[in-house]
């Protein structure tokens, strides 16, 4: 018999909107067992929709998993990281703004478990992440420009991902500059813009919907367990 | 017989790059005859291409004419302008960065001859201007932002011109934001976009030559003559 | 006291996809009581959620509304159309693919209510047909493009839209020529592009959420009620 | 002492706008000495800004050159390659709908000296090829689509350059939907869109200036001379 290996999966920061919708995607995916959510507080009820749910203070606790996926505040990721280690479970981690502390311990998982930290987990940026890396490298002397452009809501400015964006072109010698639009609903687009004398490249990313990011962390989740300890980038292992 | 009108024009700032594309396309229009180009100083030669070249400091020496037009530098506006006022002639003026002598030069002006004044005098600017002001008006609650892109020698910045799209917005009580792109030889690119909930309008200019600023000053021209005394914006003339 | 009138609807097509974002979108608003929902067949539960349901074959059974909104399939808008006429009521029409006699139940209503009929009620394709005509009206020599872009399983090619905005660019003599992209889940783009010699204007619409259609619907069905019997395009309502 | 080397090159097809941009930027670059232009028909004035040129029927009696770079017509491209393979020199060939004897000639070129054929030079349309064989790699179940615009008078749809785009993305197994704008005086555009589920990328070149042809030209003629006989890609030479 063939039988599909399941991936024992934890998400932490579960009552987040990011934490909602792994939680709503993982159940519709037959390869992916949520065996525990972690959430800041545990809700009264402490099985929802068939999922073990856990108060941040209650890690020790949860049962056995092969991956975490974190999209919560920075104080509760050192916590996480520390019980991966003890456990050899996998670490994808998407909350930013992560303190000394936060990124003490993912070096210090990095030397036991896989693990992958990103401000953005949609295939489409980790694809443009790659796309701009080379478009750097071949066009050196161009000038390069990026623009993002999120809903009025979001307050950091460039985008996290838009300092992805630039630094794989400063990995190839390329200083971007950076402009920064807020306006209505958008849920996110970013174009690096390379321009020589008499002609000019546009690297755009338009997200529509926010279910890509958690979409792609799950991915991100089902290759990271297969990898040897280490910090990898999403776009090691998504476009790999 | 039907003859056509021959419109006698001055080129003031005929050494300039927009002066040089002045003469280059009137030469071409057989309703335009260049009587007159004044440069700050006179060339030795003093009749190029069949046009009489004049110092600036010899502009009661012209010869009579129906417009001038002006892309020189703010010192030499006042006097010009007050030429046209004791000729009675129309005036086209490019010319940025006027000093309060210049534009009391001009207000003077515009109580004895037509007047135009415009950081661009492309048709599609005009036209977009016009759009701006239209799509304000009906999405006054929705954001409003305005990108340009130009070349990496321009120093100022907004441009002329995207600080006039941005008024013709305020004029219908939309305040947008400004966002510059310095980059490569880009000629003028000039994106409007308003955001609501769920859709998005952007409204874009691209310039891919420099000769529809010149050839849209001539029809600015062209149309100036024909109006009573005072002082016109180019969407007036050019989309009326 | 300042009571606030209270419009009252029919949703016609109410188990459709845009009858569902209707019922869903009117509830919150409090100016608005939908008064009766009707789809092909009635659903066993009579009453749902407040809103009570009726069969397509029990139309005479409706109680007394100010407007009707119909998103349903053509065999249905004219007995729709002929109660409207009967009770002099404003319908707000979005079907498409109307044969002879619901045009001819449309033409009928006229005499008698206000209607608008309309491939596409967003607020923002309204006042993207709107500076169309005018752009339309000031580059009458320009070269006119229209590209739209929209999920793959959009049949129909132009899309309506994109027909529209042809309309309204023909309106004023201009041409344009239409291409159509089926790509991914883009909820729908539409690009009018007008080229001339050495600049372009691109007038771009975006939507990223289906609700701005209901929204727009139920926003003409507003405005629609206060208008004397007659045939109105969805620009006259919102845009004026 | 570091004496740079100075590369011999002939233009072949001198008379054409191509040929022409060649002569002119040619004539700025010190590493580039033309040692023959070649037209249809020698001009009446065998030196031309000191320039030796000949017809097309004098090819033997060019002198030696280490690269021809060819953007004629097909009929004389045979003769050429033929010189090239005696010469043992390196062949830039831009020339569009060879026939089966330019065809045959280059294949026999190619087994003794360098060619490389493209139907566009740019670096930046060079680049554009690279990333969207990348991207086609990493979002093979996305849909793809290639937009192209140029000016009214090009006559051929999809432009050789879109059809290049889609080659790139055929060899990583997918298979682009072409469309094509015809309108004012475009230079050259070509978007190439991938579209998943709630997001897209857009790869776009803008081409301003059509010196970007010709000086890409030169530059793919410098590196070819430093290769072992064979056939190359544009984007092989320019982005390696």
């Amino acid at each position: 018999m063939n039988a599909q290996p399941i991936l024992k999966v934890v998400i932490h920061g579960a009552s987040g909107r990011m934490g909602q919708a792994l939680l709503r995607l993982a159940a519709q995916m037959p390869d992916i067992d949520v065996v525990a959510a972690v959430a800041r507080r545990a809700p009264s009820q402490r099985v929802i929709d068939g999922v073990p749910h856990f108060a941040a203070s209650e890690l020790s606790g949860l049962p056995a998993f092969d991956v975490a996926i974190d999209f919560s505040l920075p104080d509760g990721v050192a916590a996480l990281a520390r019980l991966c280690a003890e456990r050899g479970a996998a670490l994808v981690c998407g909350t930013t703004g992560l303190d000394a502390e936060g990124e003490a311990a993912l070096a210090a998982l990095a030397g036991r478990a896989p693990l992958v930290w990103a401000s953005n987990y949609s295939l489409g940026v980790a694809v443009l992440t790659d796309l701009v890396a080379r478009a750097a490298a071949l066009l050196a002397d161009w000038d390069c420009d990026i623009v993002e452009s999120h809903h009025i809501h979001k307050k950091d400015a460039p985008s996290g991902t838009a300092l992805s964006l630039g630094q794989a072109a400063q990995g190839q010698g390329v200083q971007p500059r950076y402009a920064s639009l807020r306006a209505g609903d958008i849920v996110g687009e970013h174009t690096v813009q390379f321009a020589g004398l008499g002609e000019r490249i546009e690297l755009v990313h338009r997200a529509s919907n926010r279910d890509i990011f958690a979409r792609g962390a799950l991915e991100a989740a089902r290759r990271l367990v297969a990898r040897a300890p280490g910090r990898y980038s999403v776009a090691e292992l998504l476009t790999a």
